[in-house]
């Protein structure tokens, strides 16, 4: 036991009446909620970087946090390691994620990161093996060290793109090894600064390339766990050519990966993106693609990617509501990719991040549930269609032609009058829930 | 001749010094720019909607212009007609573009409402005969009257389907009969205002059947002109599902349509999106599908689709650079989709705000050619991407995987130092040619 | 007794199990909270304008609600003023509020629209005097006839300006002889398209000597309700003066009309100022000018002044949080400036819009009234600032120097450790209101 | 002489068909534009913090740039001058700015810090006399060290407000003893990231006191230059106080501080809080507060203060055209405050910017000087609004009330029509001058 969290106890749920802070109001990990435990439906996963590698710096300012584990050596990468863990059982958290970066100090070769990743990956798996959390997920991270700046996959330079399938390969070495039921690409970097000195064409054709050698390598070390690319529009970068879900769609078909390859959606990068995250949701279910999710809140006005850690109960419920309509998650689950605002110094800061963050998507899964199973919306909605279902639809979608409509609507004289959708009083319906 | 332009002369060519308002000094239609006039690079419409139809409203206030023809009769149409084939002539236009409901008054029934269009195709028809100006592309308005305000062809309803359907084929018809040389679909009721009341699959599909028929009535008739789709993320509707150019590729690969449809773009809309006009037809361009543009400006900072006549020549030497570099329009052009502001009451005022929209198309084209002779920005991008042209280069992208890059890097110590990207270099470089 | 609202019943409070759509689970006028009833601390108000006069247009579409009374006749304004009336008895709410413009049809010249105006306004004495439903405030309609469209009192012309000045008159006689509780000033023309063609300083001193003109009437009449600016940013106008709480509290003390008039804050108009809701309500309080609230829901990604009816409880309990903090509303009160989405038809969408929106409110006000009596809130916050109540923070903020300062730093070798902010705890603190 | 510029020769004007890309096409310093040399209008500063002290991170990635003088000691301190001057040199800037941090290690302690300073003034002292370039403004960096995290003027704890206010006393010192023609104020930290632990109310009255401090202290050394706040709304804070030139003078006002400060304006932050450049100078003109301006360019669509080089011409026209406006620059200047991008690693990146931001300058001041000299477009304004100076006007400004004005309108049945704005007509004619 590290000391780090040294009076800090595990957090068990104590119901909506309970005033300690350090404790679960909603999150009630074996409470059953529409034919499994919650923990089941959730499948809650700290990331490694927000909570244990950032350092509280922002585009003005730099360090804020004084952790132990701060520096580049193994030393301290275990130590850190340590209390990840520890938090993830104060918290009760089944999953974890990380990046290769997260975990081990860059060594000065490609040779020495490497085994200083299978270093930690080792004792990763002994942690494993004697805590019970599992890995949700791993990625690499293409980002930040500066011989990413231009790109991983869609560098102008063919070095870097093997330098990064290189990178990528060892981090799905580390997730094969770890058991983690997924594996991530998010492509901080694919994209451009300046379309002066972008090569458009090239790029999409790298990166198309990177991905495919992606899904071979999953099919050859017959990795079970899904491939997912998560959409985010920009920042780092100013345009990302993984902008959105629909996006990535296109990206796939394109590349005739689109059944090899979902996406892992994330609350901040959808409204970026100009979506609400449940959008993102509903679309990514419609296209086959639905895959697993990084919860978090961004700020809707300043244009950043946040991270913020989730609160907005009613919100999150609209979330859940398309999870548990695309069949809730598979190989995915509710990743909080989220980070402490850098004046949140302290230890119990962290602690009471994820207790507040666990328990909205609590509160918000069971609102969620409870709308599913009345059914009421549903009705509301097969309803509205209900015309489609009919003879006149179903030859509208298979056999009308431009022209056959425009004879039918002559002759029948057709003007179709509007009917109320009924907005408000469906935004009513759902507030009933919560 | 109408008296709504009395005293407004021809505008013609008079150079860069002229102060004259009523004159071109950039736009010199017969001037060779890069291998053929001017003209024929940019192929100018003007729009009948914002010009002749639109009434000045905003969602504060109603009508401001006070124009002769705003009544719903057919001969309020005629003069609407007289006018609106005065003011292309007098621009020195050679294409015009329109919706049924610019042209024709709404009849009482669709029966109505046809026979009104088909009077008008007929006065349009001696009208292009008469002038020369031609039809760069029709289309149909889904979106005004209140039978769309759920949606054309994604409606809950299937008569308004039928209803859409049927008149697409009215407008495809008028715009074959004019020797139309595109046919554009914009969905500005396709879309969602609440996913509380929407069945997003089912619309999708509905979405992706009436295009079908479009394309295969295109096929039926023989028409030779080109089917685009103009992207638009949102307003009228919050949500419109051809959001972008990237999610419109991603549709029509679903519906496998990618060879049969292109895109026209706005640069308005690509702003809304998120989006540079330049990335937009960038994209368009690598995917295969650039069709159009509709040029005007819209409001960076407001998020309402504004559509400004356009006037600022360095953004619009990007725009057209990556038009030369798509190889010029085939079937497409430049339509000035843009409108006065509703405080610019006067018959000069519509004739100045395309006089200066069409010097400043022009002076951004010429700006462009320049810069694609020269060279010298074309010739910095291939050299930074010089390395993908190698032996190693050409291997990544067919023979390579994970693990050949994984033992490469490894012999080799590959260790990649970045190198600039040289965007202000860059930046400066494109002002030389302004 | 009219037909609009047939088959629909008077709203109740039935609890929040009721699952009654015509029912208030929430709000109970009577119940006490915090020391008064829900309604003395709410005072309700429906908008005139979006539920009577607003015919459902957007900026690519027409009208969509088919009412009776959608005409410009004296008979049409007297159905509109009994159906609502009818409205806010079923409804229950203690307040209205109107324009000129929505009550009574435009004349043919001034006089007849003033004629019109006092017409309506006896047969608004009687209904009042009926039904105990009362004005919350008046306000003119200076932007919607296109003799406004380049402003009212910042118009070019100063024949606008009088005829601004002539109708506030006519707005404020019957705001007064109504029992009018405060008078409201929102400038949607007030401000600029283009700077080109505006004299910034001409403007200014036009708005402030309108403003000052307001002042003194109110004065001459004995009114003794509050006069209230509406800040707002924008739209319709490009640029409004009136951008936001801070630049109206700039504008007031410039004039020196800084104990004179408050603010009227719009939770749409915060968002697309770029502030939250609750910012603007905490600095009016802390500039001492908080008045009223124009209650509703902006899209936060739209950037259009979308007025939706509010049902985000929580963001609506921070709201009511600073409102209970400026000691509630004095002559102010909770109006709603919202409206249906254009779809939403019928007759019960109007009713149950509101009824989900006092809902919503009262939810917020009781979770913010617990908050404020359980006090943990307050104590955090003035744990934070205790320094300041001490020694040293009192002599820095009356006594000290640059000089001063920088000897005691240095002399005792000051070197601040920062402490937590805490946000997160305290995000969970609040959901525990909720 | 470093060997950090090394090849690279100084800057001179070459004229616009120059193809050097080390060249001057447009800023030629001694031409005479309006009565005065080129370098006296735009009084060009370079910024020491972006281009010699900002290492090139990003949210997502670490140091790009690979300088010699990156680390924290005086002899890299001094390096950096050296540096630094040969710079101003290469380019011909008369005028540089720095903040304290910029220039020197952080010390140890407050003492320490202070006399690093003082050893780099001294330097910087010599330096000056040597090469003739000068100081615009001294600034002190309050934000980016931990101690800052919570604001230094509006921070909960009262040591951090003296800690800034001893350091603030250095950086005037210094900026005094080099001859600084200003001293600048940018509240980074002063503002909030959430309301709940927030005490607006403190925090504003703790602002204005130090400001007076400022002022007071500028007086007691008889210090000649101009205080100047610089405006923006966020970043890296959530909510600024000092959100734009209106909220500014507000503040002002309630201090009774307006005569005694003024603003310096950034394009940047004028784009965040929504507004244009052109809009913030004419504001601030119109309010007596004008100072100085930080020359940038921000993405429009990001949110971030992007802080990159000025190069779109027509845009910095119609700024320095309210710049020429206001009189032009007093003590104020063009300082660039603007960073190259994390990928332009090179030591001609860093002149080149430069060089094209400049160049870009003088092309708008001679632009938007060619447009004031030649009249046209202060005719149109003065034209439009000449109702204002007439015997009517002027009533209406000096005596009129609303009662005078309903008389007036009612006795002469006044029913305004308007007139056209003119803004293509307007847009067209600034385009001449381009
Ligand atoms: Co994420
Ligand atoms: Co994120
Ligand atoms: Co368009
Ligand atoms: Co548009
Ligand atoms: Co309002
Ligand atoms: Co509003
Ligand atoms: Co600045
Ligand atoms: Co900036």
């Amino acid at each position: 036991m590290t000391d780090f969290f040294k009076g800090i106890p595990a957090i068990t749920y104590e119901g909506p009446d309970s005033d300690n802070d350090f404790a679960f109001r909603h999150y009630n990990p074996e409470e059953v909620v529409t034919g499994k435990p919650m923990k089941d439906h959730l499948r809650f996963a700290a990331a490694y970087w927000h909570s244990f590698a950032w350092s509280g710096g922002d585009p003005f300012g730099g360090q804020t946090f004084d952790r132990p584990w701060f520096s580049e050596t193994m030393d301290a990468a275990k130590l850190k390691a340590d209390v990840a863990f520890e938090m993830f059982q104060i918290l009760g958290v089944p999953y974890f994620c990380f990046h290769d970066a997260d975990v081990r100090p860059e060594g000065a070769t490609f040779a020495e990161s490497t085994k200083n990743l299978e270093q930690i990956v080792d004792i990763f798996a002994e942690k494993i093996d004697a805590t019970g959390v599992k890995l949700l997920w791993g990625t690499a991270n293409l980002f930040s060290h500066r011989r990413f700046m231009s790109g991983a996959a869609t560098n102008p330079d063919p070095d870097v793109f093997a330098y990064s399938a290189a990178t990528i390969k060892t981090c799905m070495d580390a997730t094969i090894k770890l058991g983690g039921e997924n594996y991530v690409l998010w492509g901080g970097r694919e994209g451009y600064e300046t379309l002066l000195n972008t090569d458009m064409g090239r790029e999409r054709q790298q990166a198309g390339r990177m991905l495919q050698m992606v899904v071979d390598y999953k099919h050859k070390t017959g990795f079970k766990g899904a491939i997912l690319i998560e959409p985010k529009p920009q920042e780092p970068t100013k345009h990302q050519y993984d902008y959105d879900v629909a996006t990535v769609y296109g990206f796939l078909k394109d590349f005739g990966l689109e059944d090899e390859v979902q996406v892992n959606i994330e609350q901040g990068h959808a409204i970026l993106a100009g979506h609400t995250f449940e959008h993102e949701l509903a679309l990514a279910r419609e296209l086959g693609i639905f895959g697993s999710i990084d919860m978090n809140r961004n700020d809707y006005q300043s244009g950043w990617d946040t991270d913020q850690f989730p609160n907005n109960v009613p919100e999150m419920t609209l979330a859940y509501y398309e999870v548990l309509r695309a069949g809730g998650f598979t190989t995915g689950g509710t990743n909080f990719d989220a980070k402490l605002r850098r004046q949140s110094l302290d230890a119990e800061d962290l602690i009471l991040a994820h207790v507040g963050g666990m328990d909205a998507c609590a509160a918000g899964l069971k609102a969620a549930a409870a709308m599913l199973e009345d059914g009421k919306l549903e009705a509301a909605r097969d309803a509205r269609y209900a015309g489609w279902d009919a003879a006149q639809g179903q030859d509208l979608l298979t056999k009308a032609t431009l022209e056959t409509c425009f004879d039918n609507v002559l002759r029948d004289n057709i003007s179709p009058e509007p009917c109320s959708g009924r907005q408000e009083r469906l935004e009513n319906l759902v507030n009933r829930y919560l």
